[in-house]
């Protein structure tokens, strides 16, 4: 018989918040409004770990990790996993079968890859963006969940523009949005996309003819904006529109500089 | 008169809570213990916007920290920036006569190069650590601190150990420390350091003759070492040395798997 | 009518080698021996800009690929798109319906999940594999690919366990394979990732129950190898198995220093 | 005794050529004309490896980087390091003594802050620039270098302003340089990133008063480049000034995409 080392006694008997494996990479697959998209994903899982024993057995997480995402379960797929987090909660729901726990985290990375019209030519440009999600189940047995969206936009500086006769410097700029809330609560990882692609100067296309090059080029002059203003637009809208707790920042690659400029707030 | 377009009132009248600038690399030195130090460390300053202003004045907190950092101010280098933490506090203090807030951070990330002596040969090895130092002025005025250390050291796993006649997996694994507190408390970043060097199953040197790499191996097997265990470790010396809130953070870079593993607690 | 820049005489009359787009996130499907796969890879496209040319038309670089990625092109995935090489090549097919060149380049950067049987258990564990592969179209019209393999492994030095009876420094180490070949060449990512997987002293697995984790500890013990050893044997099977260029970098995150040890080799 | 496994004869007989440290974070010391300049470099030193030897002593090169680094060589500081290049050569002389060898490389990365005056307002701001210098002793014994530089900067499209009434959409861009020369070559770093920095459409400053920021503005839009511009540029006055053999890389984070630009060239 083996020896079960994480079960023993530790030296110094201090409970743990997180224990688990991370900077995993594996294949996902979800169902998402009847179609499959496949994803492979960088995973984190972790649960509590109490002060009475010596470690976690890590092999049992990675496999609730692999059971949910593998081939065996595919009519599960169909059916349950429609988004990355009723994924996540899946993890945690076989994790509970294997290994006791009061509190367990899984964390899901990816990218997501949307279909947009260009403004002027009205052709079809795939745009990436990151996504993350967290499923938290509490020592309560309550489930929250953690959505995470970096969008890729600019920044036209309306001070510049207004010492300038029109003229300003413009750059790349980040988006990040956060939104922590009750499982239950209905927040789609595309509408927090489009909120904060909405907020820059102008929203990116990784496809543009030259007449659609005018369009967005004309559309940042229209809409000078600082890294303060898209940082408030974001939070006013997502406040407006979804529960729970908000964060947001946006960094701004400054043409003009080589360091970044930052807004940062939250509720 | 240029139009100062950051005065003015902006649309969405929402207070921010940290803007400025970030991804700054500049130079600067501190006079420890009677020893000048030069480093090339990464900054972040931010202050809060108040609703009613669109922007910040970004060049008046790179003038604080140019400043601060710069050759014009040898002889306050060498009384008062006695520390990373000093310097973040001169930076914030300049910039209060430059631009007004109620809230003001500054982040100083850089490396230290810190002598040991190998275990056998007793040669000097300089070994690198990474470290962060964040100054807080909160909106009543008082002055927090955050430091924070980075350690590159290693486990040795007990559980197969156990299982396979004292033979077991070994492994790289960083050990980070994070400790906030009333910026008065009296806290080196050397002795955080040591706290989570002397954690692992060993430390580690940069350079180690044949007689030197014996007692490091040796010393491993003699204390197997679960992340767990680690995290642990770190955690309870630092809660009895240190006042102010803690986060520990172990991660192993597993030899037998392709993903790490991970131990976390706070305070 | 739009100003066509690019088609005016630059100041500086010099060719240009690689100009395009870089660090593109989309989304592709390839048909791997009757199955269909999807990724989301990081590409980068560049073809050479002649010296009376200003610049190139980025837009069609960019079109060739999303039209080769899209799904107007099922049919297209099902017959010709068989591996990540002819899904670039491909690329450079509708480039040059596109845009007039005399080279070009595309680089497709992605994950490999491939399911292996764990050593004792036999249980299925889904191992990641950063994979890259670029299509090079030269002057003369003849198609090269380059194929580059990342996996990650373990080293057990042998020179500490001669010295320290048995006992030894293990720590993670990662193995790159690049082969440069004529296009036709067969060479399948899959084995070249089994011919560094198996150079280490043991393979790693992400899901391991106590009786696998005792097997790959032994396997470590019994075959001690330096990044020496572990360069040497990748080289010498890739050089026996395929045609081409090679390149051979293994590289291990020594355990014992927290720097890392580096060889490297090629043909 | 120890045993001296690296002196065995390897069951694959194969020559290496670079086999080393990596990743080594140190301090280095330098006194370039006249003053004492301190750095943390991130260091690389590998020698080749003949057919017949199993590995070679990794802790005599850390010696050769640790001696040539200390501080018990002040007054060869003072006397003969006086760049970085001439370090590097430094730790291969002591390498000679110490480790037979044939080929060997130094490798050291650091960054480089530079003080610059702004275009208005004539203050000084401090600059900071990513080089990496190599030292390689070739197989007959003579010695090559390699400079490299990393310098941010902006473009301003020439052909959105052609087609918008002189609107155009601007960003930043990170222009690299690189030179492999024999040693004795006289290239300093600084007249390199000079080079690089006067190629973009305006210089970038850490820190702009107002007037400075109207100033680099207008400088953007008198010079529209295309990231092929800005290399050509490189590439022509870097030939001109320097010989040996010359590589540009210049990229472009786009403010209307989300994916980059690339413009490379090499002779």
């Amino acid at each position: 018989m083996p020896v079960e080392t994480q079960e023993e006694v530790p030296e110094i008997k201090e409970p743990l918040r997180r224990v688990g494996i991370t900077n995993l990479r594996t294949v996902a697959k979800i169902n998402w409004k009847g179609r499959e998209y496949t994803f492979l994903p960088l995973i984190e899982i972790t649960i509590d770990l109490p002060a009475e024993k010596k470690g976690i057995h890590m092999s049992r997480l990675v496999e609730s990790i692999t059971e949910a995402m593998g081939e065996a379960v595919e009519e599960e797929v169909l059916k349950v996993h429609t988004s990355l987090e009723e994924l996540g909660k899946c993890v945690i729901e076989r994790l509970e079968k294997k290994h006791p726990h009061r509190r367990a985290e899984v964390w899901i990375k990816t990218h997501l890859i949307i279909p947009r019209v260009t403004p002027a030519s009205r052709k079809t440009s795939y745009e990436p963006y990151d996504v993350e999600v967290g499923v938290i189940k509490n020592d309560d047995g309550s489930f929250e969940k953690v959505l995470r969206v970096r969008v890729i936009g600019n920044t036209a500086c309306p001070h510049a523009m207004a010492n300038n006769n029109g003229k300003t410097h413009i750059q790349r700029a980040i988006g990040e949005l956060e939104i922590r809330a009750p499982f239950s609560e209905e927040i789609e990882l595309e509408e927090m996309i489009d909120i904060v692609e909405g907020s820059f100067s102008n929203p990116t296309y990784t496809l543009l003819k030259t007449e659609d090059e005018n369009a967005v080029v004309r559309g940042m002059y229209k809409n000078p904006k600082f890294v303060e203003d898209v940082a408030r637009e974001i939070f006013a809208k997502a406040r407006e529109r979804f529960g729970g707790r908000i964060h947001v920042r946006v960094i701004s690659n400054e043409s003009i500089h080589k360091h970044d400029v930052i807004a940062e707030t939250w509720s």
